[in-house]
């Protein structure tokens, strides 16, 4: 049984571990923890943005992003976006991915969200087709630039 | 001369204009004014989230809205997102795109983000070509689900 909750600052070491063990993350995750820290601190300060973590028998295997951005288009409506999705590699393929979508769209429709969006990386074919089968539609192209 | 500057109030009329004078807006922007207040009174309570107007010759001609959003992943970076890209059709291809996107980067730069992103749909191919030539990478797919 998993249950998904705000993270806390103590949870930042299993989140940087979830972050580091994955196919793109692995090259891309610094070890610096004072910089993961300083960013939870941020995200702390922005009411909107949110880290949660899913428990397991006392440990942290899961994790999320979830930020609710009121917006203008599509007739004034408030959508959700889900960042930094990860479960634990040791317990892939037993629905974890699935229960913290559900918990994701859960909290997104509580805020008032009319559409949950994220974009994933373009090699992360299986991603792909676990969005798919959630009911997620692949409309777009996501642009990212480094400044 | 545009000169780019946060929205207010009473710019709503004018971005009500140029979000539904648009390929898909024009069959998804509903004519109700009162919602368009209401979001943009919940986008100013959101500190992280602000919509912009490009002004010439006192005439609202452009407008997107550019969301900061910190996060734990990509070596915990903060990363800016932008949403809503219109332009006035009568001034599409006279750079005010591209002059819009560079206020939007160095708003970005200014808040400490590392990262610009954004998502188009994929029927904008247009669009696709104007932000491929800006520097950004066509690398993710982006996912929408309606709550």
């Amino acid at each position: 049984m998993i249950r998904f909750r705000p993270a806390t600052r103590d949870d930042i070491p299993a989140i940087m571990a979830l972050l580091a063990d994955d196919m793109l993350g692995k090259t891309r995750e610094m070890p610096d923890p004072a910089s993961y820290y300083a960013a939870f601190d941020a995200i702390s300060d922005e009411p909107q943005n949110m880290v949660y973590v899913g428990e397991q028998a006392g440990q942290v295997v899961a994790t999320y992003q979830l930020t609710i951005i009121s917006g203008l288009s599509l007739s004034a409506s408030r959508r959700a976006q889900i960042e930094a999705v990860r479960v634990d590699a040791s317990l892939r393929g037993q629905g974890v991915g699935a229960t913290l979508m559900v918990d994701a769209e859960r909290r997104a429709c509580d805020a008032g969200a009319k559409l949950v969006q994220l974009t994933s990386n373009a090699a992360r074919e299986d991603a792909h087709r676990f969005y798919e089968r959630l009911g997620y539609a692949p409309s777009h192209i996501g642009f990212k630039k480094k400044l």
